[in-house]
């Protein structure tokens, strides 16, 4: 029984396209250096504003990747030879000591087990064992590993210290309610092709006050001065995504007119049902404290990947273990998702245990997942 | 009389979407780690190996505007403290200047009054006295100011030298029927914007084998070695612009089929028909030596910004002068134009004229472009 849809994407990142922002991406392009485009931008970084709800407008995209935004932190904020905390515990939290090292930064890496979420008073004692740190480098979701770091503990750990709080919000921004200026982030890193439902090609660099006072110029292509300068005109300092900024408005839209409590709320209730569902099945999550953007699960006994195949075949594509974890994990994304596109997933998921020859009673996971949505 | 259809832009970049590009944008996702996207990617970078026509496949595509591959060009082929020329005859000339400067580069400036093409003798005598000169960068479309700098030439001196030949031919590739390995050109940088008719937010960067040798790994986004690892295979380092990867193989299969010689034919004609156009009408091309992807007009004693304004109102945009060339020329571009879109632009130009003032005989200078045609 082949699917005759094509494939439904459950990965974390991209996501799947709302038909509303295919429409705005499908448009004949306009300039940029217009007042059609500037009126649009300035609309678009509005929303982002209200989006972060901070009264200052620091925040800049830039035409790349999230990494792209990743290494303009590290370019836009840090000195050569200054000393920062990598916390790493998966691959994005690799992510940032690789990045750390390449651009002169003396990188401490804190370690910790994939799957779990770092102690917070690690951080702390590091911060007193070296008091000349600059930075403490983090992701909120590290979604190779569905672990979700507090942030916001570590905010109040950083907010009396020199040290900025960078956090790599890709997987976070648009499904948590973050607010990093009360959370005493200093710098937030976020990217289009996950709770924004866009193609990826954008990516958004948001700083505190106490960030924008480091401001080093080391870079270029991500100067962010340079491009804040533009931006709060409704301009960039090089050609931008046209498209994508024009899509994220429309984004911004839909995610605020559902309102973040709200967005926050189905994300939580999706992954708390994932979590009730696979349990069912006698799997588990993997992390100890999971994001509520994906849903990483341990299939004990199973192959990961022989159950991500069985799904795939009847069109449901859900992401593998990376790294250390490949065969290991597989992860379900929530992002761009309504409550009911879980039922489809855990369908698939369940029909692709029974093909595998596990015994399961059809429905029970999915009853679980229905369950929980409803308590 | 007001449009009914909006803009029509014929500025040189971003250029009109042909409706089988936008069909492409406009589709649902699809994931990037997948057999499905990997076999697209290397069905695009079969294409783009067939634009170039060179038997090696030295090339990688990054998710940025066309500087951040100018970015790449500075970071993974020079070292700090490398000695360069830059040609500055516009500002994207300046653009190669500010990026070997902050790269650490000792940028010698090899001034060209804007509007003239550099003289390559005057390249060779500096090379002459800087004999550990490591490269020349420079323009093959100098696109603020409409001229073309004889990259061809430069190639044959640089060749059998130390010095890499880097060019931005971001205006020019797609354009003209470059065949960089031929021509002695060790890096040629693009941007999806222009001649392929794509939104802003894929570049390209193209080297020789000579450029291979000096490979630094100094950058990290925009890495050239980890990314040519990957993308070889069909993968990217870094989440890659999906969608813009995926349209590009449509824009390639468009410039193939008609073949690149008669796609530079294509802009010839334009450029040669645009060319007597405006001179019938009393103003003149404003560089000495034309690049064919876009006309710079200098209209002599008229103000340039006034006619585009005149022109903006009929719903026609062509672009203004940047830098010192503001309110001095207007440039009208050719990129993703077919023979009779010129007519359009130009009755637009004759109307604005006349309603400036300015007696002329309307149709004269769309006769004059006919006439270059049939010519």
């Amino acid at each position: 029984m082949k699917p005759f849809k094509g494939e439904r994407i459950f990965t974390p990142g991209p996501v799947e396209l709302p038909d509303s922002i295919r429409e705005v991406l499908g448009r004949q392009i306009i300039h940029h250096r217009t007042p059609e485009f500037t009126q649009s931008f300035l609309e678009t970084r509005d929303l982002f504003k209200k989006l972060v709800g901070c009264p200052e407008e620091n925040f800049v995209f830039f035409a790349s990747s999230g990494t792209g935004a990743m290494e303009a932190a590290v370019l836009n904020f840090f000195e050569e030879g200054d000393r920062v905390i990598a916390v790493v515990g998966g691959k994005f939290g690799e992510r940032w000591a690789q990045l750390g090292k390449r651009w002169g930064l003396k990188v401490i890496e804190l370690s910790v087990e994939w799957g779990k979420s770092v102690d917070p008073e690690e951080v702390e004692d590091l911060l007193k064992e070296n008091p000349d740190c600059k930075g403490v480098l983090v992701q909120m979701s590290e979604s190779s590993t569905g672990a979700l770091h507090d942030v916001k503990t570590l905010g109040e750990i950083t907010d009396e210290k020199e040290a900025l709080l960078v956090v790599d919000a890709i997987t976070a921004l648009g499904v948590y309610n973050m607010k990093p200026c009360e959370w005493g982030i200093d710098v937030l890193v976020g990217g289009s092709q996950k709770a924004f439902m866009l193609p990826p090609g954008l990516s958004m660099l948001w700083f505190s006050e106490k960030a924008k006072r480091k401001l080093t110029g080391r870079a270029y292509y991500f100067n962010v001065e340079e491009e804040l300068k533009k931006q709060a005109e409704g301009q960039t300092a090089f050609t931008p995504a046209i498209t994508l900024i024009l899509a994220l408005k429309e984004s911004l839209n839909m995610l605020l007119s559902e309102g973040m409590d709200n967005v926050e709320k189905r994300y939580r209730a999706m992954s708390e049902g994932t979590r009730k569902a696979v349990e069912t099945l006698g799997m588990r999550v993997f992390p100890e404290n999971p994001t509520i953007s994906l849903t990483a699960v341990f299939p004990r006994d199973l192959d990961a990947d022989s159950l991500r195949k069985e799904m795939l075949r009847m069109g449901v594509r859900v992401a593998g273990g990376q790294g250390k974890l490949k065969g290991k994990i597989f992860r379900i994304s929530h992002m761009g998702m309504d409550l009911l596109d879980m039922p489809v997933v855990l369908s698939a998921l369940e029909l692709a245990l029974k093909r595998l020859g596990k015994y399961i009673k059809l429905g029970n996971a999915v009853g679980a997942y229905l369950e929980a949505l409803d308590g």
